[in-house]
């Protein structure tokens, strides 16, 4: 047993604890509160898990799964940036990276590049698996929105067309759930939580 | 495209949204609020993620990922039971049996019967990757008490043979974690967060 590399391992659960702490703009469907970026993840899991064979291309679930448990994991020291928030996008990817750096390179070496890679793989939506990730990321939002009156929609007045534009890439990754997406989109729209122009 | 399939799946992941606000007995490590089934089935699916090589026996992780992603999914109809509540575990089983045909019911009859299996699989702690599954669920919970002065130990007074006894098998899926458990358990009666008698 290497007593070393476990307790390594240990730190690094105990550190990555803190990502129950950061807070999106999301709220919760059934109560009053902001969703937290580790109950989040786990929720896009579960989506991954149940959703996966509408992926445009057949997904390996295993690599799936992992990016979308770590794919927040940077935000403990960035934070979460709101996705219509353009401003805030700007130095998003030097904050995030000098976060990687450390909280990934707590753990042992080759777990370090292991998570690193997935990390990558998953902002980089390239491969099968990171673009359905990303559908699956993207479409929680929209579902939440809309299961919440509009939620975000309503609260920052976004108009329609940034919701779909910064949700286009659902399609990448499926395009069954690209039409659930558009569904969701035309039904807020109908009932006045989003706003069409 | 399967229309009806998908808007199962879809409102299977709304309802187990609920999943978000049912709460532990567990405190954060570094936030004072308890922590809830959600976010701990995302803190357990990365040790399972970190930690595995360190089962006693090979286990195939993407069916321990999802085990753990879907081991509380019950506790929406019946509650989180405390583990150290003798009473409240005795009809834990039919609650929870009751809550598993209704929640995983909800979903398409092949997912359905995946989810009922994995769940049992899980509860009977046979499989390598049950065993190793149930190690990280309890360490989890141990690691939160101790690095929170002794959380619900101290705050329940819970004896340190209760502790042992409830964890021991962390040792039936890695020898490797009972031992940081035991550690955990041994500093925590040192640093007298744990009444040892």
């Amino acid at each position: 047993m290497d007593l070393e590399r476990l307790e390594k391992q240990i730190e690094f659960i105990v550190e990555i604890d803190q990502l129950k702490s950061v807070l999106r703009r999301t709220r919760l469907i059934k109560e009053d509160r902001l969703e937290n970026s580790a109950e989040h993840s786990w929720d896009i899991a579960m989506m991954a898990f149940i959703l996966h064979e509408h992926a445009n291309e057949p997904v390996e679930l295993l690599r799936v799964l992992k990016m979308l448990l770590i794919h927040d994991i940077v935000e403990i020291d960035a934070g979460d940036t709101f996705l219509y928030d353009v401003k805030g996008a700007e130095d998003k990817r030097e904050r995030e990276e000098a976060a990687a750096d450390r909280i990934f390179g707590m753990l042992p070496e080759d777990q370090a590049s292991e998570l690193r890679a997935l990390w990558e793989e998953f902002e980089a939506r390239d491969t099968p698996e990171a673009k359905f990730a990303a559908s699956v990321d993207r479409l929680t939002g929209m579902l939440h929105n809309h299961r919440t009156q509009g939620g975000t929609w309503q609260q920052h007045n976004v108009p329609a067309n940034f919701v779909r534009k910064f949700n286009a890439h659902i399609q990448n990754g499926s395009e069954a759930l690209s039409v659930v997406a558009r569904g969701l989109i035309d039904d807020a729209i109908k009932k006045g939580w989003l706003r069409d122009e």
